[in-house]
């Protein structure tokens, strides 16, 4: 243990985070930097959704506010409020790098979202993305159906989404589109098949994000315990070998994106109604580090957790950043998950809670 | 609606239930009879196993103060507290009518069972059984296991139990079995192969019970939902379709077990360590019949909730019963579901609680 030589990271980006807002944003956007992340994607379903630019400007300013060392990049919400013209202007003012889009009722406050069945209406939206370089961000699952010649349940919700993918891709093959989240062989294989042959960062048009839960948990990690269960669900164990594979394959198409989910404990503790979301950012990076380690491949984590992303998103220089003064270094250190975090009401519990981990974030003054 | 003709069931019984001990024992067990349910057939798992004829007649004589018109079937627990002798002995004294086996670890109260990968250990209690006419009851489940070449969870548990419920027949070809509340399609596919053929009832070796919960509920209804979390867990709607034309198909090798096993309102409500199982009694019948209706078989309801389990049983003479004196009569008659039963600390929701129901059972005068 004492021979390992910690490992500088550089500026970590975290490409899908949720910060909420209110009293749940006081507390857990300050982990961000914690965790071990310089950069944080932000998703807008907030309620209501943001699909204005005066909220996302006033939403960013709140969150610098209370984590002044962290790049917060903004997002909108796909949804009929939004206008091609909207879209131009936006990504002119830099007040987004890209829109979010959620099929309708799949996960927490989704239910303004898209038919993804039918992306048409949206195409004028895409294609003002497309000019302007906005990344489209989705989450790429078919809501739940039991009609006849249709059968979409949480196992099958992502692989049935990967048609629409395809179309989309093939239909703005200059869009850049991250799915998020991914979940399944099925989606790894797709991913890789839609980049073979890329061997230039720059070409590559559609990538994943990868949680950290992902890559640790199954179906059998939520049956019966809902704090850890999340949308898209964990799935089966091949799935899962497949994500952690693809994670620490070095390839440049998979990313980092946490999809950390906070909700107050009582939001998770419940017979019915559980609320989605595992909650990982305040220890972000060493619960990928494990994986990565468990697998024999510490040398690609950077890749993962801070090159890819940041290439694919166009955010690589320091001048992307609000503060690149201190580095991440991947340090040894068992430590143990606290059980909870915040007090009173508003009580979260982090991924692992009362599991020892092995590694640490510490920052650094950058060379 | 008026125009529906209350159906005499004559004397349901339920080959599935758990009536726990002490409070909760008080609480749920009159709702046997409630729930137009007769015959009660008792599952061991208390805390420690039921393993003693002390026991087993003792748990009979609280059982019976309780619910003095229930006829209850009772139930050894399978573990290497049994021996030959004593399933004689059990099986002379009329103690037991069978003996239920658990795959350790898998589902509540469950850790003292069997390995699932080799029975063999078992034979000589086996053999007993098959000589005594005792039926053997299969928590047909394979404990989850990520080793290579073994990828069990939850969803496959049941399949990949299937080889060894065929051996175990193979190997005692006249030891009456019943794969326990069943709830996949390749479990429904294994039974009718099994009985292929056959035309007497008397011929029927293998039977399946198929629990009410499991004809309404998917994956989907647990994921974010721990009040139908069970195990085995509710699987996809291809599943619960082969269930429903099992049940509703007039196969006298599928019959009707509960399955239903309260836990307090407080052990279901958890962010970690949901307890398994939900909670039927109090409404059995109904519940099945409205399935039954949505099927437009309600003709072959009792054949499902009383002829076919009682012929398998032989329990099917009102000698049987310690109460013939009245019948089952489903009525139309809408009523909602209670949020609980209970009170105080012991409180138990049930299956859909708040939903309407169109079916209620009266019990009327025997002709």
């Amino acid at each position: 243990m004492s021979s390992f030589e910690p490992i500088n990271l550089g500026n970590p980006a975290d490409f899908h985070v949720h910060l909420r807002d209110g009293p749940m944003m006081d507390l857990v956007t300050p982990t961000v930097y914690e965790g071990g992340v310089s950069i944080a994607y932000v998703m807008p379903n907030l309620v209501p959704p943001i699909t204005t630019i005066d909220r996302v400007v006033e939403y960013k300013a709140n969150l610098q506010k209370l984590a002044p060392k962290t790049t917060f990049m903004m997002t909108f919400y796909l949804s009929k409020d939004l206008t091609p013209e909207l879209i131009h202007q936006a990504a002119q003012q830099k007040a987004i790098s890209g829109v979010k889009c959620y099929p309708a009722g799949v996960t927490t406050n989704s239910s303004a979202g898209v038919d993804p069945n039918d992306f048409s209406d949206f195409y004028p939206i895409f294609k003002a993305m497309e000019e302007e370089n906005l990344i489209l961000n989705l989450h790429g699952e078919k809501p739940s159906s039991d009609k006849d010649g249709e059968e979409i349940h949480v196992l099958n919700a992502e692989e049935s989404f990967l048609p629409a993918l395809k179309k989309l891709h093939a239909d703005f093959p200059n869009l850049k589109i991250v799915l998020e989240h991914c979940t399944t062989k099925a989606a790894i294989d797709t991913i890789n098949e839609i980049n073979s042959g890329i061997t230039n960062a720059e070409d590559i048009k559609v990538a994943a994000s990868i949680t950290a839960h992902h890559l640790s948990l199954t179906i059998d990690s939520w049956a019966g315990a809902p704090i850890n269960f999340c949308k898209p669900v964990a799935k089966l164990p091949s799935d899962k070998k497949a994500l952690v594979s693809a994670a620490v394959s070095g390839k440049p198409w998979f990313f980092f994106g946490s999809d950390s989910a906070p909700h107050p404990l009582h939001a998770k503790a419940k017979h019915v109604g559980v609320c989605a979301g595992v909650f990982t950012q305040s220890l972000a990076i060493s619960y990928v580090a494990e994986v990565f380690e468990s697998q024999g491949k510490l040398e690609h984590l950077k890749g993962f957790v801070t090159e890819f992303g940041r290439d694919f998103y166009a955010v690589n220089s320091k001048l992307d950043l609000v503060d690149s003064s201190e580095n991440a270094w991947l340090v040894k250190k068992v430590s143990k998950v606290p059980e909870t975090i915040g007090e009173g009401d508003l009580v979260v519990a982090p991924f692992k809670a009362g599991d020892e981990l092995q590694f640490d974030v510490e920052w650094r003054a950058a060379a």
